[in-house]
């Protein structure tokens, strides 16, 4: 969607944290649901923004930048297409420093920002606005209940918040790093290099593993795209084995018949396809492909105890530490455009 | 509640829908979610305030005259109770003149007023706004998710509506029709009169079987109480059964092996404890009980064509034709306070 708009002509303001004014209105945004109704169900497009305008609507206040609630899927790319469609700049920066499956998951929240009002909207413009509500945690119980309603597909708008409060809690500069992690793959497979050991060097991840997805168990529960996942280790890795829990996102990595735990949230585990070093997706993955299983360091921002409470593996109801993956978030200094 | 409020000295206006004014702010109220969870979960009270808070906060409307989505069960007593709390008329009239299961059974959904805006709010006063939504069945299937994740208990407040939209739309009346209905009841027993007899000359109701119940299937499913259940005949009806399906409300009653039809929604059918004349309700209905069933015929704005569409039997997924009860709403005829 991103690519049809740029070439129809349209302009994408993307612009960088600091350069956002203090008394700035900033709005996140997003679509929320299965990534696996995604695969079928196409979006209008502009679910988001529709939710944007019916929180303005609501608070009478005029929202002057966008941000992504998330740097992951096809969240990253809403602010650009949403610029392109409002005119509004988008922020380089985003709510997450990855994706997450659930909306009480952003650094905005962990860094205490209300999350109401906010409102989302689906593809027949439906909208819905939720005033005030207790924490984010309502609000993903409340939206998601109506998600599901919506054909588990909507745009979401939240949390409004000045520049100041932005800058605090956004994870900054994520747009280069992925963009520079796109490039390094695309340029490796150009020159017939390594694409997944041009990942690694770009993103500071880790090989956890080189093997074949050999089951892969998914369910469609109360709109997410639960399930588990195992894998069989090859060449380096063989005889090795691996179980992965996913809740739309990838969240604990097992290794072994006496499953030692190798990776968890909020570190990155990321499936890539070994000879072209594209991601595998939750809801894409399926018995037979073959796989590295890379770990990628979170972002600060998610490691702090506060951020653990609400990101670490207990949030998403498993009784293991935080086990850190060695390097940095971004790998190597952090390019800014 | 209603009546506590009045032991502590509340003031409750009820006045005739004729003396609204044309340009009043008229505003439905009543609470949703399934009678089950009302049996152990009690209300907090002032939900359907909040939720008319939350719409008045979102318009920028000021209401002036509540009004009943529903003369049945505790929905009837919500415009009274809200008026004790808030100092704002009651109107001598609802949405229904009965109860149903779903918002879009009312009549000022069936004369084409629109659903939104509307809100729903919880006991914890979380509020959630409907600013604009395609229909009322999209606004119950969207309300209904939210107050099951509310724990299957909130206050609503719609439509939103002139004085003149209001007495083209609700069922007249419905309070003394209500009363005189409890004092015929109450006047019977006091004379060890039969009080199932009062409450048919009072209701215009006709006797559709004298039994005991000898099975009951109750689900809760998605917010609502479902199910069904049997009755064997006792004295001028032994040997014969009948079954009736519920949700929420009783919707239909067979008879006999063959399944004869013998009343339909939108009539009224009704479980009534055959010694005190008390309501037998879905929530509480159990095995054994002897009772009497009733049925009353519905109000003419709930038979026409249009309306059928809305509340009769193919509504709620019966492939059956309506089959009118003899006699008329209200039997005698109706009095005004």
């Amino acid at each position: 969607m991103t690519r049809a708009m740029l070439r129809r002509g349209a302009t994408i303001h993307l612009i960088d944290v600091d350069d956002v004014p203090d008394d700035a209105v900033v709005c996140g945004i997003g679509a929320m649901g299965a990534p696996t109704v995604g695969v079928e169900k196409l979006p209008r497009g502009d679910e988001p923004l529709v939710a944007l305008r019916a929180l303005e609507a609501h608070t009478g206040a005029r929202v002057t930048h966008l941000i992504a609630g998330e740097i992951g899927g096809t969240n990253a790319m809403q602010p650009l297409i949403q610029s392109a469609v409002s005119g509004l700049p988008a922020i380089d920066g985003d709510g997450m420093g990855r994706a997450f499956p659930e909306l009480q998951h952003c650094t905005f929240s962990i860094a205490g920002l209300a999350c109401t009002p906010a409102a989302i909207a689906d593809c027949h413009h439906n909208s819905v606005v939720f005033p005030a509500l207790r924490d984010t945690a309502t609000l993903e119980r409340f939206a998601r209940a109506v998600t599901v309603q919506m054909g588990a597909r909507a745009g979401y708008a939240f949390p409004l918040m000045s520049g100041v409060a932005m800058r605090r809690s956004a994870v900054a500069h994520s747009y280069p790093l992925a963009h520079a992690i796109g490039e390094a793959v695309l340029d490796a497979r150009e020159k017939h290099h390594d694409p997944v050991a041009a990942l690694l060097e770009a993103s500071g991840g880790v090989v956890l593993l080189h093997g074949k997805v050999i089951d892969v168990e998914r369910r469609l529960v109360a709109g997410f795209a639960r399930g588990a996942l195992r894998l069989s280790g090859m060449g380096d890795h063989a005889g090795e084995i691996m179980e992965i829990a996913f809740q739309n996102e990838n969240l604990i990595a097992w290794k072994g018949r006496d499953r030692e735990i190798v990776a968890t949230v909020p570190d990155l585990i990321s499936l890539v396809d070994e000879a072209a070093g594209e991601p595998v997706s939750t809801e894409i993955v399926r018995y037979g492909l073959r796989v590295v299983v890379v770990g990628i360091p979170a972002p600060a921002a998610l490691t702090t105890p506060d951020a653990l409470r609400v990101v670490g593996p207990a949030a998403f109801g498993y009784d293991v530490p935080f086990r850190p993956l060695p390097g940095r978030y971004g790998g190597r200094k952090l390019r800014v455009w």
